[in-house]
């Protein structure tokens, strides 16, 4: 499984509006990619401090996107590509960090890994 | 929930074990933490490429626990700090950026977001 890493780091006077990325171009780009039969699925996460509770988050939002391949990625984006790209001025001035990677674990609550 | 982001920076000449860290590390990890019952569950992802095939990840790995509060992760990670920090220099010498998050949306497979 591969995962879509979307990263906004958080820099002092930047604007980013959860409200819209939340109600609004989040809930597009899962009708939109979720459809292609190698979504797997989706996680957004606001940062709200560092490694200690004073320290600010490196980034003020993380969305993970994960399909069964890049191949499925890139069938399920490409065609939506403008699309979504051209909605991020609408909840954020910050020009995120992607990255395409591979999931090597993945486990869900109250299950062991393999030993 | 909440979730406990761990980035390992790409940087030019650093080491990192993968084998290590999957076979060893997380599976300690895991072991210690998943014990927890606020334990909602991990995942680790190793970067491939940037935004474009050709472009290096910016992060060499990703590390996402879940924890239903940030008082549960306390709770399992505090009593094993000790022991999970001194095994990172077995797998890397790079200094980890870890952050907090609230996860605000999680979609899995063929789960259609609320409209």
């Amino acid at each position: 499984m591969v995962r879509v890493s979307i990263l906004y780091p958080n820099k002092a006077g930047a604007r980013f509006d959860f409200g819209y990325y939340t109600e609004s171009h989040m809930p597009m780009s899962i009708r939109l990619l979720g459809a292609h039969e190698g979504f797997r699925g989706v996680t957004v996460a606001e940062g709200f401090s560092g490694a200690t509770p004073a320290s600010p988050a490196p980034f003020i939002a993380m969305c993970c996107f994960d399909f069964e391949s890049v191949k499925d990625f890139l069938c399920a984006f490409t065609p939506h590509a403008e699309v979504l790209q051209n909605d991020i001025a609408k909840y954020t001035d910050i020009a995120p960090i992607i990255q395409f990677n591979e999931v090597l674990l993945n486990v869900a609550c109250g299950r062991a890994p393999a030993a």
